[in-house]
């Protein structure tokens, strides 16, 4: 019997091989690729598809991987070159070979009915899922931190800003609100992703299924799948999943990137906000006096790398035919890259602001002497009959005269508010207080002391249950 | 009493205005814009913040500048400049001018309680809850189809293609089914999108609230909106429903691409697999021959609009400290085309699907005698107890030996057969049929004719049904 | 004599028309395809290949159709549909059938030896060349407004930033000629970009050149072209010169959205570094004394636009076989979007800065105040033999005990400077002064006074001269 | 004397450590590194800033390094944390502290009048200017390639394609001479962004330039840079050339990819009209006979990687204030990424191409046989006196005639000819030949032999003089 090295005769250009392993990337799929095989081989048994040994000896030569992996002494990149052009490219041939390289040519019984297309997806899915929930956890990290920063500064008033420029007086603890409210979402982007993660496709093999009477169901529960992902094809062909993951940690990463400004901006010497703590700032190689709120700056520019894992990935899924092309390889280093640093920003995030010290006194002043309060007068003047444009114009015109005789609302004469409005009168001088303006919110979700505290209050209670769930 | 015009005493100088004004893409959210306007004044009368008869007369004008539009007589860009700086450079504020020149002064009633950012916050959810239904609705009608020529070549077989090489030989209707099995996934994105973006935000006002006694919830239902985006701050800074929605078309242009691209190849003149209705092709101005599947082909250009879409509004957001920025006014020309473009390409799309022509007879005689029955032969030595890598190396090699003889595997005698494998006997030759190829599939989801009849089945039960759904 | 309709009997169908037409943005090339259509009916003329007669009436035709649209008289989407498919989806065909439809059969002849393929790409390389030259000129009125604030404000001190931290002191001058330099370079890659665009793809034919003499030189000549794109494949399939436009919009969008930044940085309360004159600004629906960077925050904002144009562009032309495909059509949205984005920009910029105020003593008081002088204390520490990294540390130490004991660097006593180092002597009191920190600097391109003075002459030199440049 | 560790007490928390680290990417800038600090410390020395034997001392050290490094004995990572901040969590201060390791404190002096901001700018210049002529290198080794293979299948005629239709014959050196001229230009915006890049920003120090009386333009000559980036703050705050050289490797890629579509189409069962070489293919894991083109497949794929790489480093800069940020410590990623994958992508296209054989048959009889000559009958049409739109129009109607009798062109009778037009005779017959055609051609960079062989001996002579250049 002739043996041959199948259709090839020659082996991969040392370039080629070199430009299209992934190797370097796939390794860390590794403990998911033998969660994987371990379960497939097991059907593959009690289907009587190979027989129990075989069985029982290739799951024995991947848990000793797995083992080998802990201890460090596996590298994959060592691993022989097969013959028949079926290079150790990646950590699934590279796994596979040292099965084979462990209990011999049976070895080879692990890929039958199973093809490297549904292998590579199903791993995806796998580390996706895993993915997904420590994304979760550091989602509800960061909001308890918030949460507990708001409540911890509940009284303490700031102005709000539109514009960057100063708005109305609001409580730090319901802008603070505002990015729970908004990793919220997040939160459930990713949950729906989950959802159309978990679906097993092993068993699709190449494209179109198999001869052998595989059990996909069985392996999808035994791997903690919801399901299977019927079509073959569909199993084999697409990444929209990947893709849909990426982009809610993009989506989540533009909003930390906006907190991460905002504590860049607040602890610059013009606001003098915020004072981050000295494990998350650094020096200068030159200015001696500088505190750089480094991981704010970095979380910010960090979104740069996740919004381009997410191009990446669409461009190379754009106009591909079915079912597998090599491009989809490409897939893990967006993948690995926008999970790895969602988490790490997510993380830097909680603990950095875990030390910020807010300044309680810094804009107490400045708020009442301001302008902050001037929707107030034009509310004032609406309750007393004038439609909303009109007063809106008035207090316009009275804010510009006071910037041009340097004085503040409060300092401005009633005489003078009355050659604006006659409808001014004396108890105006009562809403120009920030206390007083906070508490005349009466709509739902305002920053009103009270719902301020209603809101709280019902985060801190489904933040403390959420602490059980997924 | 001095009456000026607020704040400002200079206009927008008119370079600025022509580069800030927003009213040539917001002027399609007008009747959003209405919509939200009647429900506001209709509760501030409710609530008594303003009397019945302005709410009546407000509402009437509204009710005129909605038929004002229909009948093409409004005109937004000739509203006059406002004073104070609001001049009408949206749909919004134009809207609004047009009130105030019906209704005289007191029209300024219409904004009691409500700002800008609120008002486009809502403007723009009720915009797009409208479009998730009709790209929804959209993508079901593309599945039909799908669907139809599934059914209607149910028993044609086709090559599996990876890597753009022939791999097995597949059922259309499998094939197809991959697509719907990738839009209904789509349609889940939606879907979920849809519950994120059906809160609303209006009550908000400028960003802290209001302290008139409006009733958030009462205008929430009566336009329509699942509950109220709570936090005032975050109800006017985000856009992130804007993004996801976005995202998700982006997902779903990426899986028209792939069937444009088919469909490309399968015109051909190398392909000859599908003939394209003359209504969805055109010809050359130069070559007079050409028949060109432009339409599949701006189907996979215009995926590019809606990445660079995508791509954009993430950038907008990138960084923005809270709450609302002019610089969240550019989200609508991304939002606007993302929608447009992906509704135009899903119906594009089923509309020349629905006239295309597979070739029934086109790949019969070339999958019987080409390769794409190795796999058979692989399995079979499996079955008589090979190793699958030792197996595939094998077939590997006698593919290898057919390919240099310039015989087919039916033509390759047994006793060339035995040369690489005594397990080969004489059966082998009764697995080289296509047929025998598709039946021998076993597994759930595969292409094996069972299979796909019962994927079909289950498909048509289940789009039926959603005739009725949202 | 039979006369048909040439290979196709259908006419498009009205929803694929809709979705493929690209009228409404392609009739802002009208000019520019009447230019290359008067060249290139001349050249035919010349070269025997139509009758002189023909092309005089065909060119008054077209000169006709020029006058039609300065006048508002020529309404291209109401162009008659063409038999054989080559309906007027673009302003090409519109142009060519109103030739048609004034000079009878004969205007025909205007499309010998030309394809829509070299035609289209040619009128884009017209309207290219006049975009880039507008942006150029764009780039230089924003510079010499640079340039001029810079002389205004020469004496003017500043922080600088790193880190959006206060570092060292600046002159204003030297801060704003740092994005003369950016601009430059801008200036400099769309020069480049010029001289790639601007030449001749016209003679390319369909694809492969035509067998009609035609003189693709003249031709070239006679539209100003510095050449010809030799390569008849080439010229008809790329699209590299519109991505690398593109580009070089993003990148200055780049630049600029950092100048608008600091605008909006700096015009905020906690900053009042500048005053934006009011034609720049606006006011808040709902909050009377607000006063918003709006022109910056659109600047700013914008930069997301031109950003998604660029991967809208990279993503169609990805992966295309040779020659045209019709995808390739989509790069005109792209292409104009950037191409007026970026003038807008860089014009509202230069307007917008021109009314900028710096307030001349918002920074004086603290920045001799503060520790930004801290770095001459280290280097007075080098200049005394201590390496630098010891005396950084030195430095550093002592700016953490003023801020403990609440003192300034000037405040602090010569004893504690000496606890900190015997090397401190009394003399490093006369460092701690805002002049004389700047006056210290020596090295080439510094913020020392004269090294300021240097370049602001060299500028304004060089950007007198880019006059009457191209 | 007291010692203290400047101004932090505390060091960087680890997690916020990992976050920030760029050892793990910069460390492949250790060499760059190395050269500016040994031109720097030379200067100094020369300046008399420093002694000439600390200069002697320090360039020792940093020599040392080189050759621990060179001998894998120098683990950055492994690096003391410094005190004060200074963490060495890049490969600048990881060399920094190796150096005091080895000469004590006085290796401090090594960053005396340098900061990391203007050292980072340097050595990524230094290593920019080293990838551009890697890649330009690359790109003459892959137009080398393509000129080879044109040559040597000069008479090879092939369909040209639009629309991916067969259009018009084409000689096959005609079609890749268009990509010689793609790349052409791609190496003409890499060589303007070298002129560019090679600039020295080194002197600029931390943001303001410094009081040391260093020599700015000696140590720029000394690296071999062309000049110095004056102003100091542009000169530490821009990433402009890097996201020009990003923007440069994304259409080259783009180009790249469209030379891999071909393969990969060209190489389907269905073109058969390229054999890639074994060593460039892949099989499949689970089908025997597959021959995948997977290098093709992966240079179209990683596209997705460069376009990403400069949606991401367009994200980090977006907005950014002067002067440096620690967010553009990011650029480092997108740059190596960028780089090494364009020079990846260039050379295995090469080597691939090198190994490509063209099938001379293929495509022979099918071109004589089918319609892609109907564009030599409109012209005859033309010649005759008809105008081309009439003429485009008739043979339009006599290909559907053709295609409905299931006859050639060559086949369809003179009678019938005449029936569509009487202007048609016998002479006819001598176009309907591929050779004809070509050689009918007669416009400049037509696919006419004599004007290919012109081009072909055109490039060979530039491309070899190429040899020589930078």
């Amino acid at each position: 019997m002739k043996r041959g090295t199948g259709r090839f005769r020659q082996g991969l250009d040392p370039g080629a091989l070199r430009f299209s392993s992934s190797l370097h990337l796939d390794r860390r799929m590794a403990e998911e690729d033998i969660q994987g095989s371990l379960a497939h081989v097991r059907m593959l048994a009690d289907r009587g598809v190979i027989s129990r040994r075989d069985a029982r000896d290739i799951a024995g030569a991947l848990r000793e991987i797995r083992a080998e992996i802990a201890a460090g002494r596996f590298d994959p990149e060592a691993a022989p070159r097969a013959p028949g052009r079926l290079t150790a490219d990646d950590i699934h041939m590279a796994i596979e070979q040292r099965v084979i390289r462990k209990v011999g040519p049976r070895g080879g019984l692990l890929q039958t009915a199973r093809s490297r297309n549904d292998q590579v997806a199903t791993d995806e899915r796998i580390y996706l899922r895993k993915q997904i929930r420590t994304v979760t956890a550091s989602i509800v990290t960061l909001q308890r931190m918030l949460l507990k920063k708001a409540r911890q500064y509940r009284t303490l008033v700031m102005p709000g800003y539109t514009h960057l420029q100063r708005g109305q007086p609001l409580l730090l603890a319901h802008h603070l609100l505002a990015y729970v409210g908004m990793l919220q979402r997040d939160a459930g982007r990713f949950s729906d992703c989950y959802g159309r993660v978990n679906i097993s496709p092993l068993g699709a093999a190449a494209l179109g299924g198999t001869s052998f009477p595989i059990d996909r169901d069985g392996v999808a529960r035994a791997l903690g799948f919801d399901g299977v992902l019927e079509n073959s094809i569909d199993a084999v062909s697409d990444r929209d999943v990947q893709v849909e993951f990426i982009a809610a940690c993009a989506i989540t990463m533009m909003h930390l990137s906006r907190l991460a400004e905002e504590l860049v901006l607040w602890s610059s010497e013009e606001w003098r906000f915020v004072e981050i703590d000295e494990r998350f700032a650094t020096g200068s190689s030159i200015m001696p006096q500088k505190k750089n709120p480094d991981m704010a700056e970095l979380v910010r520019g960090k979104t740069g790398r996740v919004y381009g894992d997410l191009v990446g990935l669409l461009t190379v899924m754009k106009g591909l035919p079915l079912a597998y092309n090599r491009d989809m390889q490409e897939d893990k280093v967006f993948l690995f890259d926008a999970a790895e640093t969602v988490t790490g920003a997510l993380q830097v995030s909680a603990a950095m602001l875990k030390g910020v010290r807010f300044d309680r006194k810094r804009f107490a002043a400045e708020l009442e002497s301001g302008f902050v309060l001037a929707t107030e007068l034009a509310d004032y003047l609406v309750r007393k009959g004038l439609p909303f444009r009109e007063a809106h114009t008035i207090v316009g015109d009275l804010v510009r005269e006071c910037i041009k005789e340097k004085c503040t609302l409060r300092e401005f004469s009633l005489t003078s508010y009355r050659r604006h409005s006659p409808l001014f009168d004396r108890d105006l001088y009562r809403l120009l207080n920030v206390e007083t303006s906070l508490k005349s919110k009466k709509s739902r979700g305002s920053t009103a002391p009270r719902e301020v505290e209603r809101a709280l209050s019902r985060w801190e209670r489904k933040l403390t249950r959420s602490r059980s769930s997924r």
